[in-house]
């Protein structure tokens, strides 16, 4: 990788053997140019299986938290269109900002988080990232917290919630309040449920 | 306005009567399709009086973090490369994402913040914003901070740059960290020239 790599947060889509799409949301390490990508799937992951039985995958830039927030919890329905790659055997979003059609180089399974180098073999752009809102961040991050309910304390989850929602209520439009509310109610059932 | 609008944070360019330029973030209010923006400058700040004097301006969509810290604390040294639009009286930035000139339409000038509605005449893209990096968010909220030192509690902005700092420190490319340790280096003077 080149010593300028940075963490791209986006949704990376695969199919397993018998051809259904998985879509999940992913940080992958990223040289500037987005050339390659690493991804750090767990061992247990739709990705990791569908990335080890295919070999290739699509990764996506969007601004659509709403997408980020339901991908992030499992919640997809309806899941969003898919349109075909030309010469590509998975398809990628319809509605996105950009997409990155990609090889699996290698596998590196040691560890718990597998490390899969990845090159980009053919990309898009199909319409403009909004810019920086942050409203749109604040739900990245809850979407974050919401996949770490079982790892951090209950009582930090609430606090940052609680400092991101000031946020949104500031810089929102529809979409970023929808995601959010989605997120906090998400949030606040699972808070319960994991404490006696 | 339409209701579903949100804050958008990027960078305005206007001219004084003398036709140097004036180079400063800000987060207007825009309705998604970004037709119309509502900026709220301060009455003391020099966008606000050159809006008055020239009544237009650009504003800028970017991803270039070190230009957003170093214009939110006014060290834009050397100062970014503009470039001219084609029939219109003021330039742009060359190296942006997005690009929208813009007229002002009214002002209200009865508070503190003047509210300036302006609508966009012409637009243009140069290049894709990157997408979500939390550690360029991280540097966006830090460059908040550096131009609140006086208003909030110098406890609660290093607790928050702290918690930011983490962020980088996963996240960022090149960019962002030289963009985060300026905007660290400058706080951290500004504290300890504002305490006892």
């Amino acid at each position: 990788m080149s010593p300028d790599e940075l963490v791209l947060e986006g949704i990376v889509i695969t199919l397993d053997s018998a051809g259904h799409a998985n879509i999940a949301p992913m940080g992958p390490r990223v040289d500037r140019a987005i050339t390659r990508l690493v991804l750090r799937p767990y061992s247990t992951s739709h990705t990791y299986q569908n990335l080890k039985a295919t070999g290739r995958g699509v990764f996506h830039i969007t601004d659509d938290v709403e997408l980020l927030a339901r991908a992030a919890v499992g919640q997809l329905q309806p899941p969003p269109s898919l349109t075909p790659i030309n010469g590509f055997l998975c398809p990628r979003l319809a509605d996105v900002c950009r997409w990155f059609a990609f090889d699996v180089k290698s596998f590196d399974d040691s560890a718990e988080r597998i490390v899969i180098d990845c090159a980009i073999t053919a990309r898009g752009e199909v319409r403009p990232f909004f810019g920086f809102n942050r409203a749109k961040h604040a739900v990245l991050e809850a979407s974050i917290l919401a996949t770490r309910i079982s790892i951090l304390p209950g009582e930090q989850i609430r606090r940052d919630v609680e400092r991101l929602a000031t946020v949104v209520q500031k810089t929102a439009g529809l979409q970023e309040r929808r995601a959010f509310d989605f997120l906090q109610t998400y949030i606040a059932a699972q808070l319960a449920a994991s404490e006696p």
